[in-house]
C-alpha cells in the first residue's frame, strides 16, 4: 500500500488541495510574492479572493470579507468589536471554550452554557441573560465533532434579535451552505476545508457587526488596533489589508475557489453529506470502534470523532495507518489517547474515505 | 536585458531567497503542511527556526523569541503587555508614526517627538516624561531610510533605566549586528531582508519584558487574548503557537537561517555596507537622483530612498525598469510619487545593486 499516495484526513492542517504545487509555482514565477502589498496587483488578488469566496458561498451583499491570520485572532476581534457588555457562550467543546476564555482575556465578564461532551444543546434550556449583546457559538466542534443545527441558530437568532451573533465555522466552511442572515460575524480558517497551508483566517462580517464596531469605537472602547474590524474594513475597501499579509495564502485561496465554484457549493455538500453517511454507517456497525457523537442530528459531516476500544491509544491506530500512507488526527484535549478524529472535507475523495476504512478495518 | 533573472529591490515584500522553490517542494513532499501543528514533528521544525535564528543572531539567554503573524501585530503586543501608563515614541518616519497610533488606540495615552523628515534625533533634545514606561523606536525607519545609531540606543537605554524599551527592526533584522541588551523587545517581519513570503513576524523579548507582563496581567490588565506575551511564551515553551501558525513560513525561517549562519552575521553585515557604500556614493555623485537621507551618519543600509528630479515620478522610474526585469519601491506616503526606495538585502548581491545602478544611469 506504501507506494499510493500519501493523504491526511487530520482535521487541520488537513490535506492540501490537489493542484497546490502548480498554484505556488505560478505565484512565484509571476514574482508575485515580491510585489508591494500596496500594488495593484496585489488589490487584484485580494479582489479574486474575495469575489471567489463571495460566489461560491453566496455572501449576501450587506456583508463584508476581511483576512487576518487565524480563527482563534478572529475570536478576539469578535469580542473586542461587537461585545459591549458580556458575551454568551454556547460551549461544546474546547474551541467554543477557547472562544469564552478569550472573552474572559478581553474582559468581557462572560456567561456561558456547556452541553455534556459529545452532546448539544435544548433551546428550551437556553437562557440568554439580557445584559448579553452578543452571543458566541461553534457551529461545527472540531474536537467534539459536535454540529449546530442551523434550526437550532435560528432559533437562537428569533429569540434575540436585539444580539449579534459570532459563529465558529473554522471546519465546517466550504462544505455545506453556510445561512449567512442568522449570525453578524462567522470566521474560519484556510487550513482545514480549503485545503491550504495554514496562517490565514477569514471573516465574513454583517453590517450591523461593523455599525456595532464604529459605535464602540465613538465611545472610545478599544477595539483593537492593527485589526479592529473597522481598520480591516478601510483598508479592506480598497483591497488591501491593514498589515501585510499572508499574501501566497490569499493568493492560493482565490486559486482554490476558483475551481470550486466550478463543482458549486450544493454538489459539494451532496458529496460532503453522503461521505460522511458511508463514515457514520460503517462506525455504526463497526465491532470495535464507536462514534462520539450518539445522536446522528449532531453529528458533524466534517469531523468525525472515533472512540478506540480500550487498550486501543490514538497513537497506535496513527502509527498503524503510516504503512498504510495515511494520517488522521488524535482525539482532542482529555480524548488525545482514546479517540481518533477522522476529516471529511472537499479534497477527501470517496476513494479516499474508502482506502481509510479498509485500512482501518485491516488493524 | 529582459532575458535576464528578474530581481525586486522593492523593500517589502522583497526578492526571494534564492532556494526557496526547492525549500517549498520539500515542505510540501515531506507531508509537513498536513501536519497537526500540535505535532512532534512541528516542535522540531518551530525550534530549528528559534535555534537558526538565536545561533545566527545571537541571541542572549535570557531573551526569547516569538512567532506572530506581522510586524504591526507585534507593535500592539508590546504596547498591550509592556506599558502600564503610558508609552514614548520616536517618529522618524511613518512606521514609528503607525506605532504611536497603535498606542493611541490601545488607550495608551502615548507622548513623541518627532524628528524632521529625513532626518534623526539630537539626543540633548530628547526628554522622556516620567510616567512613560514604554519607549518605543524604529531603528531603521523603512519609509525615510532614517537609521538610529546604536550610540544613540545606548545613550536613551542608559538615561532611563527604570523604562522598557521595544524596537522595530523590521528592514534591518538579519543585515547587522543587533544589540539586543539595548531594548527589551525587537521585532520584525520576514518579508524584507530574509527574503521570505509575508505573513510571518518574530518577536525577541528579553526576561523583564515578560516580567512586566506577568505583573500586568496579576493586576487585571488586558494584554491581549489569543497573542499575549504570556500566551506566546507558555506556548513557546513546548515550541508550539498560541494558534495554528504560518507553518509554512516558520519552516522556510528555518531553512534560509540555517544557510544564513554558513555565511554568519559579520560577513553580512560587511557586505550590506559594502553595497549601501557603492548605492549611496552613486547617489552622492549623480547628476539628477539625490538621497533623502543627507546626513549621512543616519543613512540606512537597506532601504535607500532617493529624490527624483521634478517632473520624473515614481510610477514612471517603476514602469521603465520594467523592461529591465527589474523593480524598486515608490517613496513612502507623501513622497509616493517624488521618490524610489531601493532595497539592499542579502538577498540582493553586489552584481546585482550594479545591475540596478547601470539601469538607473540610462534612464
Amino acid at each position: 500500500m506504501s507506494d499510493t499516495k500519501f493523504i491526511s484526513f487530520n482535521p487541520g492542517p488537513s490535506q492540501l488541495y490537489p493542484e497546490i504545487e502548480q498554484d505556488i509555482r505560478q505565484a512565484i514565477e509571476e514574482h508575485f510574492l515580491s510585489l508591494s502589498h500596496r500594488s495593484e496587483k496585489l488589490g487584484e488578488v485580494v479582489q479574486r479572493a474575495k469575489n471567489n469566496l463571495r460566489s461560491y458561498f453566496s455572501i449576501p451583499v450587506d456583508y463584508r470579507i476581511f483576512f487576518v491570520s487565524s480563527a482563534v485572532e478572529a475570536m478576539e476581534i469578535a469580542l473586542r468589536n461587537l461585545c459591549a457588555q458580556k458575551s454568551f457562550h454556547f460551549i461544546n467543546g474546547a474551541f467554543a471554550r477557547r472562544f469564552f476564555n478569550s472573552a474572559q482575556q478581553t474582559k468581557k465578564n462572560p456567561v456561558h452554557l456547556t452541553a455534556e461532551e459529545g452532546k448539544s444543546f435544548v433551546f428550551e434550556q437556553v437562557k440568554i441573560p439580557t445584559d448579553c449583546d452578543l452571543v458566541c457559538l461553534t457551529q461545527n466542534e472540531t474536537s467534539t465533532g459536535v454540529r449546530l443545527l442551523y434550526g437550532f441558530i435560528e432559533k437562537v437568532r428569533k429569540g434575540h434579535p436585539d444580539k449579534l451573533i459570532a459563529a465558529d465555522i473554522v471546519s465546517s466552511a466550504a462544505t455545506e451552505r453556510t445561512l449567512f442572515e442568522l449570525a453578524d460575524f462567522w470566521f474560519f480558517s484556510v487550513q482545514k476545508a480549503c485545503g491550504l497551508p495554514s496562517g490565514l483566517g477569514v471573516i465574513i462580517a454583517s453590517k450591523k457587526a461593523l455599525s456595532k464596531a464604529k459605535v464602540q469605537a465613538a465611545h472610545g472602547a478599544d477595539i483593537g488596533a492593527h485589526h479592529s474590524l473597522l481598520s480591516l474594513d478601510e483598508f479592506g475597501q480598497k483591497n488591501q489589508t491593514p498589515a501585510t499579509p499572508n499574501m501566497l495564502a490569499i493568493y492560493l485561496l482565490g486559486k482554490r475557489f476558483e475551481r470550486l465554484i466550478k463543482t458549486g457549493i450544493e454538489a459539494v455538500e451532496k458529496e460532503t453529506i453522503e461521505k460522511a453517511n458511508l463514515l457514520y454507517k460503517w462506525l455504526d456497525y463497526h465491532a470495535t470502534l464507536k462514534p462520539f457523537v450518539n445522536n446522528s442530528a449532531d453529528r458533524s459531516f466534517t469531523v468525525v470523532p472515533v472512540v478506540l476500544p480500550e487498550g486501543t491509544t490514538a497513537k497506535s491506530v496513527q502509527e498503524a495507518l503510516k504503512s498504510h500512507n495515511m494520517a488522521v488526527g488524535s482525539g482532542y484535549g482529555t480524548f488525545k489517547d482514546s479517540q481518533i478524529r477522522i476529516a471529511n472535507f472537499p479534497q477527501h475523495t470517496k476513494k479516499d474515505i474508502e482506502r481509510l476504512l479498509e485500512a482501518l478495518d485491516r488493524l
